[in-house]
């Protein structure tokens, strides 16, 4: 029986050099979408997986503490979603399962998260959530949002999560849109 | 700047003894239930996360592709449940994101998903989800599961997924009820 016990989420290089060269402050809920927006771009441009990028950033500062992009199909694992690795390596850099033990943390992806990136916001700690392109703008480039709960925005919002959608919603479409048109892997199995 | 690129997701030493010493065939849906119990009851003891277990097996035959912990407090990671770790190790096993895509793959949870690992499990490919305790067990035992739509059951039917409840449903939430008494960590924002 030979069984792995270990498992690796490792960013792509070129985004070290990227992120490098992102000096500019993410004070603003715009700037802050641009660069996930931005990862998204880029992360179709050098082939490393599908059309989508998060950030986490400390609310109050916009000082960054992760980034995240999509990389199931280069790293062969399905649950490394753009917010998911985004979570992942923040807590990594922190130390702490719970992003927010410290300060307010916030989640912003270049898309309305599927059914479990939504039920992995709550348990992060993150006390916000911003998505740029949603649910239609994904389905319509033939991906899977997976099924949510109807109220999920209510939910989030429940449970002390603040939620703000559509945040340069058109040039995140636009990246998916793109991504669509070239072809791109849809990684699901109910579309193999 | 300071940014982590990476992180891992690694099982504690004892586990790889632990299911060596596991020579039984997992023929039938309680054998594999009860290595997954086991396995949640082993984590409490060796105080490495929480207490839930999971496996990975080829549905027709029984054989292991992996298991899986709650990891959350020991790789503060929130999303190392024993669900998403049995996955993502199968899935580093196989070298493939999909596990369904040569044969039929179950997943075998000493616990109902919560809305992550619900949300977790169609990405997978995964053919069926077996559970042994379920929510009302968890939240006595003071877990949150999160919100799953109303008919997740229906949600994973529709997509394919067989599922199939209460399997060892008793002494799966025994294992829960004991580390409630011992004063065991919940992690997750909301009870801290």
């Amino acid at each position: 029986m030979s069984l792995q016990y270990s498992c690796e989420l490792a960013l792509p290089h070129w985004l070290e050099s990227f992120v490098d060269d992102w000096s500019d402050p993410l004070e603003t809920t715009e700037q802050r979408m641009f660069l996930a927006v931005s990862l998204s771009a880029e992360n179709v441009l050098q082939g490393t997986g599908g059309p989508f990028g998060a950030i986490v950033v400390e609310a109050e500062t916009g000082r960054l503490i992760s980034v995240g992009v999509n990389l199931v199909t280069t790293v062969e694992l399905s649950i490394a979603h753009a917010e998911m690795v985004a979570i992942s390596l923040a807590q990594s850099a922190i130390n702490n399962w719970n992003l927010g033990h410290k300060t307010d943390v916030q989640l912003v992806t270049s898309c309305e998260p599927c059914a479990m990136c939504f039920g992995a916001v709550p348990w992060s700690g993150v006390s916000s959530l911003v998505w740029g392109a949603n649910k239609e703008d994904a389905e319509a480039a033939g991906f899977d949002e997976g099924d949510k709960p109807v109220n999920w925005v209510h939910s989030l919002e429940n449970r002390g999560i603040r939620t703000h959608s559509d945040v340069l919603r058109e040039e995140a479409a636009a990246v998916l849109k793109k991504y669509a048109k070239k072809g791109g892997a849809v990684y699901h199995p109910g579309q193999l």
